[in-house]
C-alpha cells in the first residue's frame, strides 16, 4: 500500500512520519516541490537577532532525517496534476522529468501563502510577504539595508518582526485594523505592560490600514493610512492572513467559501481516500459551533497526525477542535494563551465571568515567578473554564498546555478549586495560581 | 453560624481560608496550640543551605494576614476536648484560662507527628525527629555541630536533608529499607543519572534498617544495621513515616486500622457535622480501590479546600483521588512524577506498558531543556496513561501537573498523540514530548 503527500510542509512532514512509524509497511511518498522542507518563516527573525547563522537551521527537521526513517522524500518534485478516480499523481522532477505515481491514499498538505494586497501600489518593489525560504532571503537582504520599516498587521507574525527590526536599530511602523495588538488572541488589560515597554523605535498605528503606496522609481517610499496619516518607508512587510495553496485540487474537491478545502471530522476530503490538512483546511474551535482558517504550526502538525491515523485505523480518530494555544516572546515578556478571549466572548454568544490577577513573587530558593499576570474566562452559567492568558517574564512552559487540557475537558471554577499541583516551598506558593483564581470566582458568583 | 477548626495546620489553614471566602459571613475559628502557624519542616534544609536567615521566615502565611481575612486565628489555644454531641470544643488559653466554645461545623486538622522508632537505643540523645518549628530548631542546632549524620529513610525528606548536609560538608549516611532512593515515587531507572552524580559524602545504604543506636553518656554514637554494618554518628535523624494526632477524638471517631481517621468522599467522619482533613485521613489512589497515607503539603491544601466547600456546598464535593504528584530538587536535578510507576503497578495487579527518552535539546533561543529524561506509564489493555515521571535540569515547572490532568482525564496514548501544546521555535520541539512517546507507545502495541 502507497500513500503519498504532497507538501513537505510541517504537516506534511508530520503525516509522513507519524504513518511511517505506526505502519512501517506502508510505502510513504513524500513530494515537495522546493529544496527545503519544514522551514519556518520566523527564522527572519532569528538571522536578524543571530540566534541562527544560516537560514537553512531554521527547519524542524532534516531531509536525511526523514529518509532514514523509510520515507521516500522526493525534492524537486512539483505536483502538475492529479487524478482522482484513477488515484495517479502526476509530477515533474527537477522541472524536466515528467513522472507519475499511484496511490492508496492521498494527504494534501500544500501548505499556503501569504495572501496578496490589492491595495494600489502593492505591486511597488520593497513591498514584502515571506513564506518560503527564497522569499524570506530576499526579505532579509531588502530589510537588513532599510532604515525605516512598515510592518501590516500587529498578530504574531507582525509583533516578532517588529521587535526583531527594533533590535537592530531600525525604525519600525506597525499597522494594525484592530482596537489592539494580538487582537483575538489576548485582552487589551493583558497586553498593557507589553505595550508601556514597547521599545521607542516601534511606532503603533491602531485602527487603520494602508489605502496606497506610492513609490519613486518602481520602489515603495511611502504608506498611507486609513486614518490620513503618511509614512515614509524603505520597506513594507505584509504579516497578514495567508491563503491557502488549491490551484491543484479545486477543480475536483470540495471547498469552504474561504477558499480553504472541506474536509470531514476524520480529515477526509469529498474523496474518502483522500485527506486534506495544515493551512490547507480550517479547524473547528473547541466549545462553538465555528470553524476558522488558522495557519499555525501546532495545529498542522496535530492535523497531520490525525490524518496518517485515520489511514491506519480507519477513519475512527476524530480532529479535536482547537483552542489556538500559543505562546510569543515579545521583549522581556513571554504571553501565552488558549481558549476564547472575553473581549472575543460576544462572537461566540458566549455570557462570561472572568479573574485577572497579578502575583506575587513566591517560593524560598529563586525566582520563577516575576509577578506574573493570569486571566481566567469562564461562562457564566456553570462556571465552565472557556479561556485563559498568562503574561510572564518567567517562561513556564507547561501551563498554557495544562490551561488549554483543562478548556477541553470541561473544568468548572468548583473542579478547578481542588485541581492535584505538585507543592514544594522552593519554588511553588502553597495555593496554585489556578486554585486561588477559581476560588475568587467562586466565591464572586456565588 | 460558626466553624471551629483544630489546627493552623496547611489544612487547617487552607480549610479556614476557603471557608471565609466562600461564605464571609461564617464565623471561622482557627485553635492552634503553638505560635507558629503553617510550618514548612524543610525550613530545616532552607536554614542550612541559607535559602532563610531565620526559621520563622518558613511558613506558608503570616497570622496577620488570617486575620486580616476575618478568620478568628487564636494561637496558644490547646483543645483538651470535644464533646461531639453538644457540639463544644474545650481549649486553655496560654495554658492557663479554659475556654469553650459552641460550633456547627467541625473541622479536625491537628496534623501528624513523626513517627517514634522501637528500634534499641532510640531514646538516646540526638536521635531526631522534626515536624514543627520548635522540633526543627533543636535538630537544627545539633546538625550543625555534627560532622557525620545518619538519616533513616531516602523518601523525599531524608534526600532533601541528605543533600542539604553534603553541602555544609557534613558525611552524610543514607539508610533505606528498600532497593532503591524514592522507592515507589520513581522507578529505578529514573534515578540513575541522580546516584551517578551523588555527592561524594553521601554514602548509600540499600536494603537494610537500623536494628539498634549505641551511645557514649547517652548521646548516640554507633548505628548498627541489619546487614552487619555499624556507623559512627553524632546524630541520626528520623526520616520515615508520620503519624496522625488523634488522641483528641479517638474515643468517639471512627478511625482507619492504620489510627486514621476514618472519613467519606466528602470528608465526613461518622459525626456528620465533623470533618477530618490534611495528616489526619488517608487518600485514595487513582485508579485503584485503594487509599494511603501519605502525608504530602499538596494532598492536606487539597482536603483543606474540599471539606471548606462540602460545609459552603452542603456535601456534594467529592475529594478526587491523588496521583501523588510531586516535585524535589537534589542536586542539579529536578525530579518530578505522578501517579502510578512501572515497578509498583503490580502492588495493584495493573499490567502496564512503559516507554522512556531521553530527548535531545532544542529551541533556537535557549536551552529549556538540558536532555531531559521522561517515562510514561500506560494500562496494557486501552494504553491508558496511568503514570510519568520526569528529569530534568531546567524546572519545566507545571509539566508534571499536565501529566496529573492527563492521567485524571484517564487520556489514552491515542487522545495524547494529538493534544493541543503551543508551538514556538525559540523553545519547543515541533511535536511535544508527550505526543512523541504516545506515538512510540502506539507503535509498540499496534
Amino acid at each position: 500500500m502507497r500513500t503519498i503527500i504532497i507538501g513537505a510542509s510541517h504537516s506534511g512532514i508530520q503525516a509522513a512520519r507519524t504513518l511511517k512509524k505506526l505502519q512501517p509497511e506502508m510505502d510513504v511518498v513524500l513530494l515537495e516541490k522546493t529544496q527545503t522542507i519544514g522551514f519556518f518563516s520566523s527564522g527572519l527573525n532569528y538571522m536578524l537577532t543571530n540566534k541562527i547563522q544560516d537560514l537553512q537551521e531554521s527547519r524542524a527537521i532534516s531531509p536525511q532525517a526523514l529518509l532514514d526513517e523509510g520515507i521516500n522524500l522526493v525534492r524537486l518534485a512539483e505536483v502538475t496534476k492529479i487524478d482522482p478516480v484513477k488515484k495517479v499523481v502526476f509530477y515533474t522532477y527537477g522541472k524536466e522529468v515528467a513522472e507519475h505515481v499511484a496511490y492508496d491514499f492521498l494527504i494534501l498538505a500544500m501548505g499556503s501563502t501569504q495572501a496578496a494586497l490589492k491595495t494600489p501600489g502593492s505591486d511597488l518593489a520593497n513591498i514584502l510577504s515571506y513564506k518560503n525560504i527564497t522569499q524570506t532571503q530576499k526579505s532579509l537582504a531588502i530589510l537588513k539595508q532599510s532604515h525605516e520599516v512598515t510592518i501590516v498587521g500587529a498578530g504574531y507574525i507582525g509583533m516578532e518582526l517588529a521587535y526583531a527590526l527594533s533590535k537592530q536599530n531600525k525604525k519600525v511602523h506597525l499597522i494594525e485594523q484592530m482596537e489592539n495588538i494580538l487582537f483575538r488572541y489576548f485582552d487589551s488589560e493583558m497586553v498593557t505592560s507589553v505595550l508601556a515597554d514597547l521599545p521607542s523605535n516601534i511606532q503603533l498605528h491602531l485602527n487603520t490600514t494602508p489605502l496606497s503606496f506610492t513609490g519613486v522609481n518602481g520602489k515603495v517610499e511611502e504608506t498611507n493610512l486609513s486614518n490620513g496619516a503618511t509614512i515614509q518607508n524603505d520597506a513594507v512587510v505584509l504579516a497578514i492572513n495567508a491563503r491557502p495553496n488549491t490551484s491543484l485540487v479545486q477543480e475536483f474537491l470540495t471547498l469552504n467559501i474561504d477558499g480553504t478545502i472541506a474536509v470531514n471530522e476524520f480529515l477526509q476530503t469529498n474523496y474518502a481516500d483522500i485527506y486534506a490538512i495544515g493551512d490547507l483546511i480550517q479547524v473547528p474551535i473547541h466549545g462553538t459551533n465555528t470553524a476558522i482558517y488558522m495557519p499555525l504550526v501546532n495545529h498542522a502538525i496535530r492535523t497531520g497526525i490525525v490524518a496518517a491515523e485515520n489511514i491506519v485505523y480507519q477513519n475512527t480518530v476524530k480532529l479535536k477542535p482547537t483552542k489556538k494555544t500559543s505562546v510569543t516572546q515579545l521583549g522581556s515578556f513571554y504571553l501565552s494563551r488558549t481558549g476564547i478571549t472575553q473581549e472575543e466572548a460576544p462572537y461566540y454568544n458566549k455570557k462570561v465571568v472572568a479573574v485577572t490577577q497579578q502575583f506575587e513573587d513566591y517560593g524560598f530558593e529563586q525566582n520563577f515567578s516575576q509577578r506574573p499576570l493570569l486571566k481566567l474566562v469562564f461562562e457564566e452559567k456553570e462556571l465552565k473554564l472557556i479561556g485563559a492568558q498568562y503574561i510572564s517574564k518567567f517562561p513556564r512552559l507547561e501551563f498554557i498546555n495544562l490551561l488549554a487540557e483543562f478548556i477541553e475537558k470541561d473544568e468548572t471554577a468548583l473542579t478547578l478549586s481542588q485541581m492535584e499541583a505538585f507543592f514544594n516551598p522552593l519554588f511553588s506558593a502553597p495555593l496554585h495560581y489556578v486554585q486561588q483564581l477559581a476560588l475568587q470566582i467562586l466565591a464572586e458568583n456565588n
